[in-house]
């Protein structure tokens, strides 16, 4: 499959990366849907091991514009694997209580644990992106937050930690048409907000925010993958299969016994 | 279906219930799983309607013997929803911080939300299971906790909570066989703990400390439910019928918008 890793420091165009995907490497979409259960076999599996050895941590951060499906890969890709094990965090605008913090400071405290998968639907990139699009804070502010990210996300890998960071990439004719249907199903009306109709026309602001974000803070330990998203199960396969194989990176086991059961019955 | 439920101020036996349950109710296996897909599709849609609309909450609380199958069911009837709005909380033993406060404490904190489904696997009922029959801590203190989980549970009802209670019932039988299992298949030797086996001793104390839990807290607003637990299949068509029901009973519905929508496009 092609890499959709961005290169740590690269100057990243988005008009550069397909939005629709290579149809011809991943087949197409009812060959996919199969690949796709057979990807969630793997990951159901996988995450056992992950929740039963319990020394490894997994971050996976979603990030992409409105409408670019970052709940429904939630619901697509993750559902399905032992809910002990799997933590979905929507963050959304800080509280009272957030904002008297550092912008970290809510962040961190949702972080993986040993044998945890947690999903990050929005995160702390959101403190330099809706912040500088929509001048939350002047740019001396938050411009020195990236340096903190880089520094909090090390930490997160030097401590044993593995981080995946997937945007999500539409054109803008397919955010229209999925606001469009939010508007004419009554069962997606209450995901309809009518600031996305005003952050939809700071469109070529977001994209800028996002080019500078996913080239400075793209890095080996925590990598950005541009996802190809204007289809949803070209965007599951992809996202799945960069999981699958991170997660089999990692050689999961199921533990040894931590005593010695030899000669053990049960009466 | 046969009612599991307890009555209030039952005075309850645990050998009056089969743990087998009733293949006739049910029909047999095949058709069981069939329809247990069903229930789970049903539970996935309610769920979706239960997460948008943001107005109920839902708290289930599996208790159950060593193997009884709290995991199991977390696994084969949660898995599949929509992870945003599921919360699965694994009470272990409590750390030093949690021992430092009072027993409900580290429980009210994880509460649901409007429009979370939370699971707890093991409870606050542990404090008064486990440390009456382990002897943790002298009757007089345990005892008096049964007056704070009954107004514990009132609350949460009263502040528009929906709370299950389910004990998974096997028999002692089944529990050897589900034991012999850890031991014998490596991808479950780290679900094996000689504590339990010395739990297996005690089964004649925890069976009557159960039976004490199950008359004195089961509520009109709060149920218990007996659940025939020697047969997982049968164990996770009952749980899902009755959450299934129970989401039912709330009449959930997606929201209307906030705003007003006619005329409305996008462009």
């Amino acid at each position: 499959m092609k890499i959709y890793r961005v290169r740590p420091g690269a100057k990243v165009k988005l008009s550069d990366y397909s939005a629709d995907g290579e149809a011809e490497l991943l087949g197409d979409k009812d060959r996919s849907v199969v690949q796709l259960d057979r990807l969630k076999e793997d990951l159901r599996q996988l995450q056992r091991m992950l929740y039963a050895e319990r020394r490894h941590r997994l971050l996976i951060v979603l990030q992409g514009m409105d409408g670019s499906g970052k709940d429904g890969t939630v619901r697509s890709v993750f559902s399905g694997i032992d809910p002990h094990g799997l933590r979905v965090v929507s963050f959304k605008s800080p509280t009272p209580e957030e904002l008297a913090h550092d912008f970290l400071w809510r962040v961190h405290k949702e972080a993986p644990a040993r044998g945890e998968l947690v999903v990050f639907n929005r995160s702390h990139y959101e403190d330099v992106i809706a912040v500088n699009v929509k001048n939350l804070a002047p740019r001396p502010v938050w411009e020195k937050r990236y340096e903190h990210i880089l520094n909090f996300e090390k930490l997160l890998v030097d401590e044993g930690a593995t981080v995946l960071k997937f945007f999500l990439h539409i054109t803008r004719d397919e955010q229209r048409r999925r606001l469009q249907a939010r508007l004419e199903n009554p069962e997606k009306h209450w995901k309809f907000n009518p600031e996305d109709l005003a952050d939809r026309r700071l469109w070529p602001q977001f994209s800028n925010a996002y080019e500078e974000v996913l080239g400075r803070t793209s890095t080996e330990a925590a990598p950005w993958y541009v996802v190809p998203a204007n289809r949803k199960w070209y965007r599951n396969a992809v996202i799945a299969s960069i999981v699958r194989d991170t997660l089999l990176r990692l050689e999961l086991k199921f533990p040894a016994p931590a005593w010695d059961l030899s000669g053990v019955t049960v009466e």
